[in-house]
């Protein structure tokens, strides 16, 4: 898969992107990823990439002509495929665990990120073929959007995530919130690992993490029971739950 | 304000705010802003922060004490104020620029990144105040969330933001998703810049952006109608779009 990023900070990805995923994903030659700067496309001596906005108001907007020549000249560096351009913005779709499965898929990403007031209508209309938001807050900017939506696609590239991270059994692969992990020691200031996780039964432990999963969901969560697949011992532990609230 | 960040991977921040508006906020004194490598509590010649699950499975879980001790010893440099410590989390509540509001008016917030498969649930149980989750996508670990989260609440903190860049005009500000924005040139590959922002009468360029706003609401996120602040002309003009879309 190949990951193209347009960005004026160009900067704010290496670091993150040196000690992530992304990193094992590229020395193994899954992932090839390259980070553009706009002002590079840009034209004359002060190579402007932005300008106040038509109409008035605060703000500067970043220009069309630069962002267009950095889309068709990285285009043009494949013949046979073509990038699908994504714009990160707030009026986009929203990330969610399947439009990052979904992303995966792809041959060919190319992010394009936002910044200042906002980006000239006519790269929106003409040159971008998705738009995607992470969440309903405003960002400075859409460096963290790309790295947020990079790191959410990338562990889905098979071979990305070794066998012991393995993404299925991740929140919201499942349907469900991941349920309470414990690590040693056994008592921490008093405070012990429940007994179930001690036990060496594979079956219960198995059960006792069906059952805190969800009970989370149950608690935190409940809109994602909707489309989670439960089979009849989790629907009966479910009523339970239900009976207890209402005895409450 | 003052923000500390606990993490594994320190070095995942420092490119990032350095060229961001926190930068701009720690050179005015406006937030103070310290990173912390949870290895530097670990104990013992190896210094180990993470093992095996109980219970067994993949993965790795960070362990409890190195987290509270560094947790302690950081709320202890301030006799006066104890800080609200926030895990990143996929189990936490969304967030949303409403949460990102009330971050921002807290005296000290300090974030927990949690890495691996997962985080001692006594870490969650006893010292962590709130949970925080950027969306319903799985991250390899939550220091991009915390960066998402500081990147959002920041701009809340009065002072942070310059006149340019008034916080209230953003999306979901308004309650509204932000209509399309132009800048030079007028034409660009034939394609004009709409009249109304040409006109340079404030009134009409205010309506138009308004109803542009409205538009793209009502087309791709209509949910936010309901909550958003909406007058007289405003609904005229919403009614008119859905007549319009049923006789479609």
């Amino acid at each position: 898969m190949r990951i193209d990023v347009l960005t004026l900070f160009p900067n704010m990805f290496s670091a993150y992107l040196g000690e992530s995923i992304l990193q094992r994903a590229q020395s193994a030659g899954l992932v090839s990823l390259q980070i553009h700067n706009i002002r590079g496309y840009a034209e004359g001596r002060h190579r402007v990439t932005d300008e106040p906005p038509y109409g008035g108001g605060g703000g500067m907007i970043l220009k069309p002509e630069p962002i267009f020549k950095a889309i068709e000249n990285i285009a043009a560096e494949d013949q046979q495929v073509k990038p699908k351009v994504i714009l990160m913005a707030p009026q986009g779709r929203l990330l969610s665990h399947a439009v990052a499965v979904e992303l995966a898929a792809e041959p060919w990403l190319l992010f394009l990120c936002g910044r200042y007031e906002g980006i000239d209508e006519r790269v929106r209309q003409h040159i971008v073929d998705d738009e995607i938001s992470i969440g309903d807050y405003v960002l400075t900017g859409g460096e963290l959007a790309a790295l947020v939506t990079i790191d959410a696609l990338a562990r889905h590239i098979p071979g990305v995530l070794g066998d012991e991270y393995a993404a299925e059994r991740d929140s919201y692969s499942t349907g469900l919130l991941e349920g309470p992990h414990y690590t040693r020691p056994e008592i921490f200031r008093g405070w012990q690992v429940p007994e179930a996780l001690r036990s060496g039964h594979a079956a219960r432990i198995a059960r006792w993490r069906r059952e805190e999963s969800l009970r989370l969901t149950w608690e935190r969560r409940p809109d994602l029971l909707l489309t989670a697949e439960l089979d009849e011992a989790d629907k009966i532990f479910l009523m339970e739950l239900a009976q207890e609230t209402m005895v409450k």
